[in-house]
C-alpha cells in the first residue's frame, strides 16, 4: 500500500445567477463555488468514481498531503492507492459541503449581490441542499453514474440521502456510524451546542464579522462538548486516566487533569479552522433529517453496506438497524456490520479490526 | 402518609474569628455561617437523628413548603410523616453546603474580613470540608450519633467521606446514584461546563459581581449540558420525541424542537437561583474525590445500603459496584440494588417502583 502525494484543493462555480441553486426552503443562491479534491484517475467509460461525503467539521481535504503541510487528509487511512478505496483503482471525488467554510460557499463567503458575507441572511440548508450540491459537481465533471458513495456519520447521512433522491446514480452506497433520524437525546446536545454559539454575547445576531469579532466562546465550548461524545469512557480513561499537573492537596479550579488539557487543545484548535454560523447550519440539518419519510415510496437501486460500531454512543448500533430495516422494507439490498472499536463515533476516521476491509471488499 | 406543612430555613453561624474552619488545602475561613432546616422531632435519647446531604444545585429546603411558595422542598416525596424517611420517627436534618449559595456561606456571601464578597478569592473547597461543615453543624443541634445520613449523587459522595472520616458516628448510610470515584469521562462533562463558566467573558476572573454582572451565559450552557446527562435518552424521548413548533419545510435555527424550549427553560430558570462560583467549587470537589485511597485503613461502624439505577448514565451502576466492592473488602456491612428506572440520573430524586422501600426498610 503507499500513500497520496501532493493533492492540490480545486474550485469551481457551479451555481450562477443564470443557473441558480434553489434550495428546499425556496431560498435562491445565485452563487455557490464549490472547493474539491480528487485522487486518482477517471477511467474512459467513466464508471469508477467514488464520491466521499464528509462530516460535520470535515473539509474536501480527504487524502494526500498539501504542498507545506505536515498533516495528512482527514481519511487518509481509507483512501490510497491498495487501501480500502483504492485510488490505483478508482476515481474519488471529495468536496466541502455548501454551508461550510472550507472553500465551498457558506455564511462567511461573500455574497456576490451584495458584496459583503451572507452572515446570518444565509438560507437554512437542508440534507438535500448538500446532496444537490454533489449532483452538480458531478455533472461537471462529467460522472453520470457513481461506483459508490462512501460516508461517515452526517457523511453517511449525505449518501443516504442521495441515494434516495436519485435511485438510480449509485451503485454502491457506504454509510458508515450515521443515523436516518436523530433521537432526541442526539437533537439536545446539538441544541446546547448552538446555543452556546447563538447566545455567545460576540454572536451579534450573526453579524459577528462586521463587528470585527466571533463567538468564540460559544463555539469552543461547542466543540469541547460535542467532543465528548464523540468519544467513548473508555478511550478517554485509557488515554488520560486521572492524570493531573497537580498532586497531592494541590488542587485548582482551571485545568487541571490531562482531560481537561486536552478538552482545551481541541476546543481552542477547532476556532482556528471552523466558523461559527457554518457549525449552525451544518448541524441544524441533521436534527430535521428523515429522509425514509421524504421519500416514501423511493426503491434504490443502490446496494447498501451499513457499519456501526459498538463504543458509538453519539450514534449506536440501533441507528444503523433503523436504516438496515426500513431499507429491507423497500427490499433494497443491504448488509450491517456492528464493528468492536474502543473509540466510540470517532472510530469511523480511524482503523478498528474489520472495519477497512469491509469497505474494501465491498466496492469490490 | 402526610406531608410536612410549612417549615422555615433557619440560619446559625459555625465558624468565627474565635473558632475557624481550616480547611483541608490549610486555607481558614474566619466566618462560616449555614442555612438548615429540620422535620421532626429530636427524641430524649437524641438517637434518631438522620441528616440529609443535597446533591450539586439542591439547598437546605429538603421538604415542606416555605410561606407563600407553590413548590415543595427537592427531596419531599422521600420525607415526611408515614414516608420513607418518616418524620413521625426520626429527626431530619438537611443544611445547604458550603460553597453554595442558598444561604451557607459561598463564594457569594460577604467576607466581614473585608466587607466584600468573597468572589474568586473564596478558597477551594474539598469533600471532607462539606463534611466539616455538617459536623460542626450536628454539634450544634446537640447529635452524636447519626441514625442514618442519607444523599444522592453529590449527597451520597459527602455521605461517604463522612463515614470514613468519622467510622463511629453514621448508623446507616444510604448513598444513592453516588460515585467514590469519576471516570475521566465524568471529569470530562464536568470540565467543559466549568469551561464554558470560566471563559465566559463576563466572569472577569470571578470578579463579575463587582463588575455588576454575572457568566450568565456560560452558567446557563453549563446547566443546559448538565441536564442532558442527568436524563437519559429513553425519557426524552417519552417525554418530547420530535415534536416541533414548524412544520413541514418550516425550520429555524432558533430553538423549534420542544426539547429545545424545554433545556433552555432549564437554563434559564438556572440563572435565577444559582451562582457561577458556587458551580465551579460544588462540581470540583467531585472530580478530585477519592475517599477510600484517603482513608486507607478505615473500617466504619456504619452499615451501607447502595442505590443505582440502570438509566443513569451518569453515574451508572458500576460506580456503585465499585463502592460495594470496597467496602467489602474492608469487612464492612453493605448492600446494593440497582432499580430499574427510566429517567437516568434524576431518578434519585424521583419514586421508581421499589426505590423509597429500600430506603425506608432500611432505616428500620
Amino acid at each position: 500500500m503507499g500513500t497520496i502525494g501532493y493533492v492540490e484543493t480545486q474550485r469551481v462555480v457551479l451555481a450562477t445567477e443564470c443557473d441558480p441553486l434553489v434550495l428546499t426552503s425556496g431560498a435562491v443562491l445565485e452563487h455557490v463555488e464549490v472547493a474539491y479534491e480528487t485522487y486518482g484517475v477517471l477511467n474512459e467509460a467513466r464508471d469508477n468514481a467514488v464520491m466521499v461525503c464528509h462530516a460535520l467539521t470535515g473539509d474536501a481535504h480527504a487524502a494526500g498531503l498539501h504542498l507545506g503541510a505536515k498533516k495528512r487528509g482527514w481519511w487518509d487511512n481509507l483512501i490510497g492507492p491498495g487501501k480500502a478505496v483504492d485510488t490505483d483503482r478508482f476515481f474519488v471525488v471529495s468536496a466541502n459541503l455548501l454551508g461550510g467554510c472550507s472553500g465551498t460557499t457558506g455564511p462567511a463567503s461573500i455574497d456576490p449581490a451584495t458584496g459583503r458575507v451572507h452572515g446570518p441572511d444565509f438560507p437554512l440548508l437542508d440534507m438535500a441542499d448538500f446532496v444537490a450540491v454533489h449532483r452538480r459537481l458531478l455533472d461537471h465533471l462529467g460522472i453520470g453514474r457513481l461506483h459508490a458513495a462512501v460516508g461517515g456519520s452526517l457523511g453517511g447521512m449525505q449518501v443516504l440521502e442521495w441515494a434516495l433522491e436519485e435511485p438510480d446514480r449509485i451503485d454502491r452506497a457506504v454509510v458508515v456510524a450515521a443515523s436516518s433520524r436523530l433521537t432526541t437525546e442526539n437533537i439536545a446536545f446539538s441544541a446546547v451546542a448552538r446555543a452556546a454559539i447563538l447566545e455567545d454575547p460576540d454572536f451579534h445576531g450573526g453579524r459577528y464579522a462586521e463587528h470585527g469579532v466571533a463567538p468564540r466562546h460559544g463555539l469552543k465550548v461547542a466543540r469541547m462538548m460535542a467532543h465528548v461524545t464523540y468519544v467513548s469512557g473508555q478511550s478517554l480513561a485509557e488515554k488520560f486516566g486521572h492524570a493531573r499537573d497537580t498532586s497531592g492537596t494541590g488542587k485548582r479550579l482551571a485545568a487541571d487533569f490531562e482531560v481537561e488539557h486536552y478538552l482545551q487543545h481541541q476546543g481552542e484548535s477547532f476556532l482556528q479552522r471552523f466558523d461559527a454560523l457554518s457549525y449552525l447550519h451544518l448541524t441544524r440539518p441533521m436534527d430535521y433529517f428523515d429522509p425514509f419519510a421524504a421519500h416514501p415510496d423511493v426503491v434504490p437501486s443502490t446496494r447498501f453496506r451499513l457499519v456501526s460500531f459498538d463504543s458509538d454512543w453519539r450514534f449506536p448500533t440501533a441507528h444503523s438497524l433503523r436504516i438496515r430495516d426500513q431499507l429491507l422494507a423497500r427490499g433494497v439490498a443491504v448488509d450491517h456490520t456492528e464493528v468492536v472499536s474502543p473509540w466510540g463515533h470517532d472510530s469511523f476516521l480511524l482503523e478498528p479490526p474489520g472495519y477497512h476491509d469491509l469497505v474494501r471488499s465491498f466496492l469490490g
